[in-house]
């Protein structure tokens, strides 16, 4: 859901900039994690990014028990409730950068979201996407783990019209299921950002294929940013946060140690390799079309 | 397009199996071309697969030029003008096996389409499905093709119940589209068999991420099938003809030489992975869903 009534029709005038993912290393303390995510951001704005992301859940260990506790209300119009929030507000006016936040267990009345906040490069809170899809799976002995227990599930769609152009959000469990990345690349995304937290099971058998996919099927650069991996909790992180070009091409990526991951955006190759291969026209929309329906607000 | 009134609701008897890929040579001979296909396929019947699959355009070199040339009316109630499909249905009905017949350029009325026949394991036409997307591409000093200039694209998505469970078809640049396996998938397809002839630009670059995508988006088995290599003409074949599972995991596959790729199929691997993830139902319907629209006769 976009924020301040911003449009997601202009074009952005920079077509050339630099991406940074923050691949940081999640603690039990949140006023730590928020000390240590703005030293990443300010690390990564002076590297010369122009948008930066957060992982998933950047300020809290990825457990049901401690979402609540970590909780934060997020107040477009008044931040103080947010000190992880207000910490993304001040960085990105202060350095004039795009900031894609991760996410944050966000309240809101008597619910828990997993939320993004998009911050544009003056500081004001352009859009926040809470995620949409639950990460609920059963393989035993392997892997339990049911978000919806303690998540409820958001049902908005985003795309956010900022200084370095129209970014799609998704989080984690969202990169499963194509329909939101064609819906994004329709209205128009240059870049689809997936905060995520993948786990050691379905790290090394999809993370990668899935990233490639969405990006390739959509002619557009896919960037993922995950936590470092903490092995002393039960779901960590798989890492390799990754910036994917339109060809299913990997720009840059890493392990799964703490990182700053930069790689170079460019808007002309995007047009360029639509031109050539002209996917969005060779689509059958005279046979199926993708819709949103009545509980979309996108 | 499913002939003789086929219904895509029952569900197979057979529910582990052997599949089988025939990548083969193909040259400018018609007969010879029939004569070496009807060869792969009985020796792939004698390895005791019950589903066999030929690649695109296997009865004629892969060129604008030809199509016509090699093309072929297909009467379903007399195969007679079909030498390519009585083939087809003579070594289905004596080895009672399943043929996805790869594709043929088809003759019908002032039009020629890239047309796959499925034939059941009686011998009898069970589907044929034209070619949906057509490629036209424009790399400059690299890869310029143009289908549309000779070919008509089919406007029916293909869903076809055989003795071996619910197939989906598609031929080469339809697998480009997520839509077209989203489809096939929410009408209860077990396997997804596209017969392919991806050439030698786009092959390293997209083919097996897009196999593993619609198999793993989808939570099902992905079967293509590739001609061999053959370097004397101007859209060699990458070959690689794979059999992908329900978790992107590659079964069987091979290089690009002339090659029968057999793996086993086993549905309840499907219905365990789906249960364990339940990818169908977190699918927020109540926000997005593909929909067939006028022209769609699936």
């Amino acid at each position: 859901m976009a924020e301040h009534g911003s449009s997601a029709c202009s074009h952005p005038s920079e077509r050339k900039y630099k991406i940074a993912l923050c691949q940081l290393f999640v603690s039990k303390n949140k006023l730590e994690n928020i000390r240590h995510a703005r030293e990443l951001l300010e690390a990564a704005a002076d590297g010369g990014a122009k948008l930066i992301l957060l992982p998933e859940m950047w300020n809290c260990p990825y457990s049901n028990e401690l979402f609540s506790l970590f909780a934060e209300e997020i107040d477009a119009d008044d931040l103080s409730g947010s000190p992880s929030c207000g910490m993304l507000a001040e960085v990105s006016r202060s350095r004039k950068v795009t900031l894609v936040g991760g996410s944050i267990p966000e309240r809101f009345g008597s619910h828990l979201y997993s939320t993004c906040c998009v911050f544009g490069s003056n500081g004001k809170l352009r859009a926040r996407h809470r995620k949409v899809h639950l990460f609920d799976v059963d393989i035993p002995g392997q892997l339990t783990f049911k978000e919806s227990a303690t998540l409820t599930a958001g049902d908005e769609l985003t795309i956010v019209d900022t200084d370095v152009g129209l970014l799609g959000i998704g989080i984690c469990h969202d990169i499963r299921f194509p329909e939101l990345a064609i819906l994004c690349a329709e209205r128009g995304a240059d870049v689809i950002c997936y905060l995520a937290a993948f786990e050691m099971n379905t790290g090394p058998l999809f993370w990668e294929v899935l990233q490639k996919a969405r990006a390739l099927d959509n002619q557009l650069y896919v960037a993922t940013c995950s936590p470092a991996r903490d092995l002393t909790i039960n779901h960590a992180a798989w890492g390799h946060s990754t910036v994917v070009g339109p060809f299913g091409e990997i720009l840059a990526t890493t392990g799964h140690e703490e990182a700053v991951v930069f790689a170079d955006i460019d808007y002309a190759y995007i047009r360029e390799v639509r031109l050539r291969l002209q996917l969005e026209k060779q689509k059958r929309k005279d046979m199926y079309q993708l819709v949103c329906v009545s509980n979309c607000k996108f």
